[in-house]
């Protein structure tokens, strides 16, 4: 898949910049030995870390930035401090250059999101971007967006959502026609907020190509449900999260268990593997990678947290969507939601509605 | 603690009826022989499963009626159709009567609330209801509202549920000072929508008796960062479910795991009482029991699909609610609120804002 692409690195994002960000870097490399990484960041100690991976290096090409971007700063900091000067504005903005393909950084969110949408500019009949997450589920993984980059966003931008998701599930998985859920608080037309329920409408009655399964509940995203669940950044956010501290409570609940007796502790030194697995599957450098939706250029956002393994599964997506000309792909299908902008909804937007 | 108590029991409700609502209320009887309990509903049904349970027959009187609200039933349709007639109305309305101290119905939760609402009426200083559900964390149980009673309620109304859910926490935990945490997509002040930070500001602002934590995230809930989670009924649903969801998916990833080897079979095996440990911490039954909060009664919602077990359990709640004076605790702390009402913040609820 990965012919002549270029894919920039910030390396000083994450928790531990370059001494985790170029191991992964290192890791992906083994992967896609064809692909060229354009990494931005203290020369000096990218060069440290590099030195000990020749064959990375001779793949890699190092631009020096003074300026990082912290986990702390606020959007507006990052935008006065870092632009044009920090790693995560040169990764990005070698994006619109054309020198990448797509980006990656495991930097703080909040700027690298202002920092895209200053740079890449949102694309056509798009409003606002959206983070778009891989899940696991018990049919495999899901996409779901948007994970936290727009609050609040009018039924307009749901429907917006429900076609780049779409077209992401279909580059991803390879289906043909994914089939697309709108998250919601009961299966019935007439629940929830005005806004879900005016973008089911829009979605229902468009000639928009997509295979619309209707609403979905919270334990559908885990179920496999649908392909794509769409649903705006608050609630995409809090579902994520909620979801991850379900599955750290459980690993919890079951060390105890296991510890408790000793036949409990042989037990678990048998199933041993089976932990590990259960372990691998639910560990979110696994699912690592969120990418940002809407932009005219592909950026992927790491976890912070992210270990050597993680920011490799990171460059695996970022790898995945920069060959398959994502950005392409999206506006193609946008084309056909230039004919819904006359039906502007701003005014049903998050109206208080009793069940 | 159960003196002269008397529950109402829906008799009709859940997705099984008699046949399972009975066998719960056998159970509760056991752990609570000196509740009473007034059962509505078919009168054929019922006495048919209490003869199966001599003591609880002693312990109930059944009250016949004609009209069960089906689980499909859309609220306007069971109001109509079950307006003093049906088995969920006449519960409700017998702790109106003071009949009850307390009202328990598996049945259609969107009923239930209307029919609580047009009987108990709100309380003074409370603008919507809001379910309040007992969630497991790392730390024990935590009580989380709104689950899905109000959507896109104002910063005015999240100050009510912070108050109210504070007084639940109060009485199930035995805390002075159980900690209230507000849902959010950061802990940061600037994050969030403007019904979110409003909220937030005004529970640090007032001067209510209550430890305001701040905001939490998503795996906060069950990391139990706090007693108390407060949200809109929109993301509280989706919450709850979406962890439900996920419990199944990592317990569906370690039965496939346990049975992969001959190993792993017998580790599974020996350490089978830490499973059965782990199944029921997240059994959906042994946490049953929303709580409509706001109204000037109580009625607990059981989960439609709960076993006798489950039933059990939303008993223990109600008996528990009931025999704590619930409702005069709450109005007393929501005498604080009085003064606050004329802050009303309307205007901000639910705007958009990019984080």
């Amino acid at each position: 898949m990965a012919r002549d692409l270029t894919i920039a690195i910030d390396g000083m994002g994450g928790d531990f910049g370059p001494s985790v960000v170029i191991p992964g870097a290192e890791i992906a490399h083994v992967r896609h030995p064809d692909v060229r990484f354009l990494i931005f960041g203290d020369e000096t100690e990218i060069r440290t870390e590099l030195e000990k991976t020749p064959k990375l290096a001779d793949a890699s090409t190092v631009v020096h930035t003074d300026v990082s971007i912290s986990m702390n700063d606020k959007p507006s900091q990052a935008l006065r401090r870092g632009r044009k000067t920090s790693s995560m504005w040169r990764a990005i903005d070698s994006v619109k250059q054309g020198d990448a393909q797509a980006a990656m950084s495991a930097g703080n969110t909040g700027a690298l999101m202002a920092m895209s949408k200053v740079i890449l500019k949102t694309m056509p009949n798009i409003d606002r971007p959206a983070l778009a997450a891989l899940i696991p589920t018990m049919r495999g993984e899901s996409v779901m967006l948007d994970c936290g980059a727009t609050i609040g966003p009018e039924s307009k931008q749901l429907v917006q959502f429900a076609v780049m998701g779409e077209a992401y599930a279909k580059v991803l998985f390879g289906f043909d026609k994914p089939s697309v859920g709108l998250l919601n608080i009961g299966e019935e037309e007439m629940k929830g907020t005005e806004s879900v329920k005016a973008a089911a409408q829009m979605l229902r009655e468009s000639n928009l190509p997509i295979h619309f399964h209707g609403f979905i509940e919270g334990d559908d995203i885990a179920k496999g449900t649908v392909d794509v669940v769409v649903t705006d950044g608050f609630t995409g956010n809090v579902a994520v999260k909620t979801a991850e501290g379900t599955a750290r409570l459980m690993s919890s609940y079951l060390r105890e268990g296991m510890t408790r007796s000793i036949f409990s502790k042989l037990g678990y030194l048998l199933a041993q593997t089976a932990f590990n697995m259960l372990r691998d599957r639910l560990d979110p450098n696994v699912h690592n990678g969120g990418l940002f939706m809407g932009l005219n250029g592909l950026i992927v956002k790491s976890h912070g947290g992210a270990n050597a393994a993680g920011i490799a599964s990171a460059l695996d997506t970022t790898v995945d969507v920069a060959s398959a000309d994502l950005v392409q792909k999206i506006a193609a299908d946008l084309a056909h939601l230039g004919d819904m902008d006359e039906e502007g909804d701003g005014e049903h937007q998050n109206k208080v509605v009793a069940t």
